[in-house]
């Protein structure tokens, strides 16, 4: 008489889970920051100022009704018009206020998206490494998760991989760029390939093929790094965005779809996301949140710690021996393990209280995740540990 | 390749909209003030201050990672546990944070709440008159939503008709009390009638039936009221919150599950919620919401102005004759039209500005609902329009 399927997948216990809870323990005995805790992509900088002046006027202003009511379906108007007129500006393209569908961030926003474009049975396609979160997200909407294995030198698209899988039951393809866990960011030429491979196949089919492609570390792109706009290659994208890390406010649950006005059945969906809210609870994201973060829609937090974490990093990991391809943004990289068995060897980091994540849940093993969204002092002071870490497996080869 | 069922939805015309249509576009040509609006249940009185006090207070607190940070999935522990210290200390129960799961408001609780305790083909059993939402919460669970009739009288529970629809396919029985959009109040009376029907069928079923009690209005009860606290009655009680109308929070999206200690899968079900939550897109209710909420606990809004148009209402509706069932609480009342398609009542209501709402898409034809949040004197001022529209009526009856 309880649902089954939700009791099961409270037994599968959570690597990611255990390492935490190792991590908290541990930190009772030696206190936090001596924990090297790079499992959690919680952002670390502080929101912007000007979002906290901005929610506190409209907290303290004379109307609470028109502040803390009811948003329509759709999110508020003036809402979606501010979001559509910021990405027009900053990637040149013709979004209106139809366009857009206010969502409780990202995750919200895949929910929805995969629910407009899918029916019980279509197969969607992502890409190893992914966001473990994929699986429920798309086996919940009763569509089916396929992916495509990683190409691990650079982590761009195994495309010859991709080819084989998009038969005609594929309506979805769903992307990650920044990507978690890698931090690659998808080339100009990897997103115009998709996209040409993807409109040959529509014509092949007959039926269109919708690029889902979840944008949350858009604004976490190191320099000179070639970040295309991927809706500007492809008419079909639904574009999936957060708010979470662009301004620190993971907790708020504030983001939106964005349907490329190319496509041709765009409002279309944006209607239907009204419809589709009214099945899964949700109904708008908070109004206070959507009403703040507009008055700072082309903002950021300081995201510069990033980019120096990351560089203090790789250049360490990669002097270490570690492979591991260059980041272009987010706040993840992706090594390789110095043994075959990832998880083995992020437990025997946890030896120099270094907690990583392996990667086996990301479809991708023998690799491990480091969110390293953390104070850069604390960076610093964990380089000592990973010296002693990789000197331990260099001794065993020698032994 | 756009899930169908979605489309559908979208052509289904909504009578609520257009009649909401037709007060906008009134509104423009002789103002708002003069549109009689009864269509929507948007609180109308503004929030505490002590919430926006602590809301600001956070806002602008020290630590905004903390403040803005994801939730764990239950929800902010500190936060779960001021909502079982509450409702234990004002119900005299005994709620521990292990039996609180905090929801995007009801919406959220209850496609929460339907996901743990029904697999797909099983029935949940609600009483008309019904929140039209009941539909795709249910439907889109899996399960089948079953009606059981109206009680005219008095809107408490038709229990021979009742009786007849639970069969061993029900696994869950959806109660709305105080109920939108009756706004009557279930007596302990039928609350225990009711729980005691239930327990004889577990019995004879060899299984658990959930009943799921959705309270958005449970502190909206009027003076001298009977209004027992449900779960009070039935172990297998799942309480379904928000704090939309008792705080005026309905854009932020916050509320939890309760549920009963008493109930053995208490813990498993709250559990499972954090699981469900991961194929909805809900990762948690907003941040600083939760937190915000938890520190006015046992506060509500000034909620007296509803109870003062109702009695208003109430009296002058009944002296022109129509029949009505006397309010306990919420901000509804659900007279019977003076013909009988309350459509064609609706619309002719339209003529005196007058926004009602026909109750079909209750369950319950031939009714109409009146959301009296709107200011006093403009309830005093729409009485001349009731007036007027009752006449109406007299003067066909005699011709």
């Amino acid at each position: 008489m309880i649902a089954e399927e939700y009791k099961k997948m409270l037994g599968q216990k959570s690597v990611i889970r255990e390492i935490a809870e190792y991590g908290s323990e541990r930190a009772k005995d030696i206190g936090y920051e001596n924990v090297f805790d790079y499992s959690l992509g919680n952002p670390s900088v502080p929101v912007p100022q000007e979002f906290t002046t901005k929610l506190v006027e409209l907290a303290t202003s004379s109307e609470p009704g028109a502040i803390h009511g009811y948003s329509p379906s759709l999110g508020i108007e003036s809402v979606r018009e501010k979001v559509a007129q910021s990405l027009s500006r900053r990637f040149d393209m013709n979004y209106k206020k139809e366009h857009i569908f206010m969502a409780s961030g990202a995750a919200g926003a895949l929910a929805h998206a995969l629910r407009a474009v899918t029916t019980k049975g279509d197969e969607v396609v992502t890409f190893a490494p992914f966001f473990p979160e994929y699986t429920p997200y798309v086996n919940k909407s009763g569509a089916i998760l396929r992916v495509v294995p990683a190409k691990t030198d650079d982590f761009q698209i195994n495309f010859a991989e991709f080819e084989k899988m998009v038969t005609p039951k594929v309506m979805a393809v769903l992307i990650n760029t920044p990507n978690n866990p890698s931090g690659v960011v998808y080339s100009t030429e990897t997103i115009k390939k998709l996209a040409s491979f993807l409109q040959e196949k529509e014509r092949e089919f007959g039926h269109e093929i919708f690029l889902i492609s979840d944008e949350p570390y858009r604004e976490i792109v190191f320099e000179n790094v070639d970040a295309p706009f991927v809706a500007k290659y492809y008419p079909n994208t639904i574009t999936c965005y957060s708010f979470s890390k662009s301004l620190s406010l993971a907790g708020e649950r504030i983001g939106y779809i964005a349907v490329n006005p190319e496509c041709k059945e765009a409002e279309l969906i944006i209607n239907m996301c009204g419809q589709i809210s009214r099945g899964i609870g949700h109904n708008c994201p908070p109004s206070i949140i959507q009403l703040a973060v507009a008055e700072v829609i082309d903002m950021t937090a300081d995201l510069s710690v990033y980019e120096t974490n990351m560089t203090i990093l790789y250049n360490e990991l990669t002097n270490l021996g570690f492979t591991c391809a260059k980041p272009g943004g987010t706040f993840y990289m992706f090594p390789k393990a110095l043994e075959e068995d990832a998880v083995a060897f992020c437990k025997r980091a946890l030896k120099y209280d270094l907690l990583l994540v392996p990667a086996d849940s990301f479809g991708c093993p023998g690799y491990f995740r480091m969110a390293y969204c953390i104070p850069t002092e604390k960076v610093k002071r964990s380089l000592v540990a990973f010296r002693k870490l990789a000197k331990d497996y260099q001794l065993e080869c020698k032994s």
